[in-house]
């Protein structure tokens, strides 16, 4: 559990709040590059952190982040009209670039340089790998980017599903670092017989509650859970959570597996994840009636539906199955044992129990089990973190240290009494081809 | 009208308010047995009191009353499966029996008793009449269910109409002990030539200004309400307020009608009432056209239409005549004088005026007259009861004498000058058969 | 900018805000007289100064404009019966004349005198040109109706175009008196080579930063903005906002054009707008693939579509374009330049500006420029006549001179050197013909 206290400072990011000064010390995934799809296309209405934003591309096919009021007298941008190198306010003509410079004041006298004195607050942006990145930090020159693999790859070779969750990102996060829930939310019905013997499956379907080990790293924290495998053999799922709001779930097989989530707050009720994997190569364990978000080529009705985006704050990437519908729950199947919530899809599963905790959740009402032990060392870790930074002014872990992020996760068969941090180290390097795991490791 | 003060303690009934401590003395009705129609069905979100609540029935039929959040992480027991007498919450497969103990916790080693330690919030329910009744107060051993006849006779023979209330649940109880409103509301339009003499109504429509007597009892309050009838008679209206939010209006005749109107809170703003009457036996005075809630049997056509229920907190029998349709009014009744207020269905009828007050009504405002004797004496025995309560820790009326509850109301005729209290004590009796009254009494 | 101080201090309307008292030294408009079409006629929901009315016309078309809540126990006059000269409560049957005497109380005794001590807010009502004027202030005797001379003509010369605001007053009203957004939210895709030489529109085109005169007047305050027109000639738009909440703008010919625009707030966040204008009179010289809101006989389809008005609080006069799609915007038309803003209908364009500012927009976040010096004056001026009333009794401007109001807006050419105030005053009296205007100013 939480103070109250402590859950208010963990959970909320708008400016000014402390867990919102630490994320904006990181550039942050905005939007998908293509939701801008060429120079001076429509805008989008993009809620971050708690701010409301407008972002454009502009004639040079550059994004811009920019407030959603204009400095004038506050219309929305969000009715711009974008082209000429910037965003220009319908209502008078007030014209900005990309970097809140007012580039054209057409309503004022020829001779005034009012326009000097004007600027909106923008955010520097930047793409790669089909995400545009921006940073909304105090600094002048901001930090590099993080080296997320995924991120990094050539752009055909990434696929990126987003979703919008209706919680706090911190419920989110929890959920994907948690990986006692597997065995039972999305596997809870299989029984060991209904698995091939020997793969990864198998040994979580037999033991689900598996032991611990946790270490606090430079990007985050990283944990081990592990049970028993063939003879001679300990299973051993590794993940990871990456500073300040990513998540590098056991997904497949470590060292072949490239795999990247974000939960990026919204405001501190909504948040938009990002589930980023290779394409045609991040096959998991999982059996095939259990569809997961993942590579849309492979594995095409494998995806929640979604619900057409809107332009509004909140309307991107809804998932068609969500609380209003009870995220379909079968009952039936529910109770028979085909599946164990009842609910299609993977994704929709985890939403279900997040969401249903409430957009925030009263963590002093927590009762946290030795399952736990990953959720809770990641909060500590994100407290102590805010509270420096806060108090000290401590530059939060990997700010200036992007290659920290350069790891992989997913499930290894390691031989008993092997040291599971010293002994994957090299599996768990990034950027790192190991062609023979796809065939060594037992797949189902 | 009251301050600001009573006003606010009157009708909050929340966790730790004076109110909702009251009520919590006191078995209350939950949800419809039928809600739950077997082992192991679905389970259904009830809001009661301002607590969010989880109803299910275990594979022994045995109905459970267990809060929202798991004790764990805080994901909703709605998406619980039910089975092996329990409910287990989907996210971790923790799982507590209808008594709050956790009976299974399959995601910690087979070594730990941490299960033990863990308890969900659960209220103790029991079965009656077709209602589900809970316990939510403090008292290890509950005190006995009340003596609501109704509710004791042979579930075939007991008619229950569930209704779900926009505004504060006084708001409905004071709707129900104002009998003065009867005579315009509903009857307003009535002449007393339309009505074959000798009846109630033709009473209650000659003469739409009684006299009133107000006393005080062990359950509660009741009032007679009188007005001149066949020479020599007077037409005496008897009904009961019974603590903490049953009322006993004087529909049909004394004697012979067996009724019990329940207001319960689901919280400050919403309340569902369970209007229950004798199926067969409780003709009243009313003409056809304007059909009351009751038998379902024999008045078919005389329900307000229900909209489907949905599995949300607000979405359990809400009739499809409400505020978002102007209780489908229509004016042309209303100003031709076919109708008084031009709305169909006396239900229909009391919803109108008392959502209309709006959620929680600012009773400084009022001015009262001499017709809500009734109204002011029922405010002061609640506000009284809650305070005692509060302040002396006085046990409310009733809480320990069940018997108290075995009263009818209903309408009955005494010749001048009789002591109505006195002279009608055998014919408020419940339990008693007096096969007679239908036909001694004047019905229309 | 304004301090967060005077923005809420200008902004706030309910009862006992400074505002909202000097509102209430006026006459203000309350709904269109035919929203009430005649005797006994259903009664109206009426949002008006933050306050929930009910507005009836009795047996004798006379108007009432009484407080929701009956003052007995707080049903809503909404449902209540019209007729025999007052409204009836349908609870208890009590009725209230347009006064708010009570002149029935059918449920007390009839020796009761208690109807004699019960009273029910009222605001006296009178109706000219169309519309229903009532005063909410503290005179016993209300000061005269304001010499607003559109609403003075003979009602079939008049046309008034009612409309629902998402926003706050004082934000409409300030788009209204910034003659500089015209040339771009409206005009600015039109190109001076697009129109016709030595038209007023031609003139607005080819110089979109013109220069402001303004001066504060016994109404309120005028503005003239002035660019070059013809050799030996300048354009003047000319231009007037009356207190409290009235604006004439400079469409068609001064001396010709007949208009004022009334922003009457619902509450803080919601304001009901009245365009009213010469009917068949006062063309403009905007092009015709610009509809502009006014006549309804002559331009049948410049109207904004409107939603069915309903009977819910805000239900009345909705615009169907509105902020829920966006304004209907068409990027592609705003991107080839057909359109600045690619938003239909004038009065949508200036909606989806003054909307998207928020209910309240925080003018602590403005850059103002010397073209907002209207604006700036304007809200000095209600500031200061707000601060005076409350702090010194001072009564606001007009209130006591019905005849200040008698003016005329509308644009002009004058000779070079000319003195804008001076030689004006002829053509901006009210009440004269200048049958000559029509034809000798420059229409496009």
């Amino acid at each position: 559990m939480l103070s109250r206290e402590d859950n208010e400072l963990i959970c909320r990011v708008g400016p000014g709040t402390p867990m919102g000064n630490l994320m904006r010390e990181y550039w942050v995934p905005a939007l998908l590059s293509k939701e801008l799809p060429g120079p001076d296309c429509d805008p989008v209405r993009v809620m971050l952190l708690g701010e409301r934003l407008i972002a454009f591309r502009d004639t040079l096919g550059r994004v811009g982040l920019i407030q959603n009021h204009c400095p004038h007298r506050g219309a929305s941008f969000f009715f711009g009209r974008t082209g000429e190198c910037g965003i220009r306010c319908v209502y008078h003509g007030w014209q900005f670039d990309i970097n809140g410079n007012c580039i054209d004041m057409p309503n004022e006298p020829a001779e005034s340089d009012f326009r000097h004195k004007v600027k909106a607050v923008t955010y520097p942006c930047v793409e790669r790998g089909g995400l545009v990145w921006t940073y909304m930090g105090p600094r002048e020159t901001p930090p590099p980017l993080p080296d997320i693999e995924i991120n990094m790859l050539p752009e055909d070779e990434i696929a990126i599903i987003p979703s919008y969750v209706e919680s706090n990102w911190l419920q989110a996060v929890e959920g994907e670092i948690d990986t006692s829930h597997t065995g039972f939310l999305h596997f809870g019905s299989i029984q060991p017989e209904d698995v091939e013997e020997g793969t990864f499956l198998h040994y979580t379907v037999k033991d689900r509650a598996p032991k611990y080990s946790v270490v606090d790293t430079e990007y985050g924290t990283m944990y081990g859970a592990y049970r028993p495998a063939k003879p001679g053999y300990v299973y051993w799922r590794i993940a990871h959570f990456n500073f300040p709001f990513y998540t590098q779930p056991p997904e497949g097989a470590l060292g072949h597996s490239v795999i990247m989530n974000a939960w990026v707050p919204m405001d501190d009720t909504h948040t938009m994840s990002y589930v980023m994997v290779r394409k045609g190569k991040s096959e998991t364990g999982r059996p095939a009636r259990l569809p997961i978000q993942g590579d849309s080529e492979k594995y095409p009705d494998m995806h929640v539906p979604m619900l057409p985006n809107t332009s509004g704050w909140f309307g991107r990437f809804r998932p068609a199955v969500n609380a209003t519908n009870d995220y379909l729950i079968d009952r039936d199947v529910q109770r028979n044992g085909d599946d164990y919530s009842g609910i299609q899809y993977l994704a929709s599963q985890d939403r279900a129990v997040q969401e249903s905790m409430g957009g925030i959740y009263d963590r002093t009402q927590e009762r946290l089990a030795s399952s736990d032990v990953m959720v809770i060392r990641v909060r500590r870790r994100l407290l102590g973190a805010a509270r420096a930074l806060a108090e000290k002014a401590v530059i939060p872990p990997g700010v200036d240290n992007p290659e920290v992020y350069r790891n992989r996760s997913g499930g290894v068969l390691l031989p008993e009494g092997a040291d599971w941090i010293e002994d994957t180290k090299e599996l768990r390097q990034a950027f790192v081809e190991h062609p023979e795991i796809a065939e060594q490791q037992p797949q189902p």
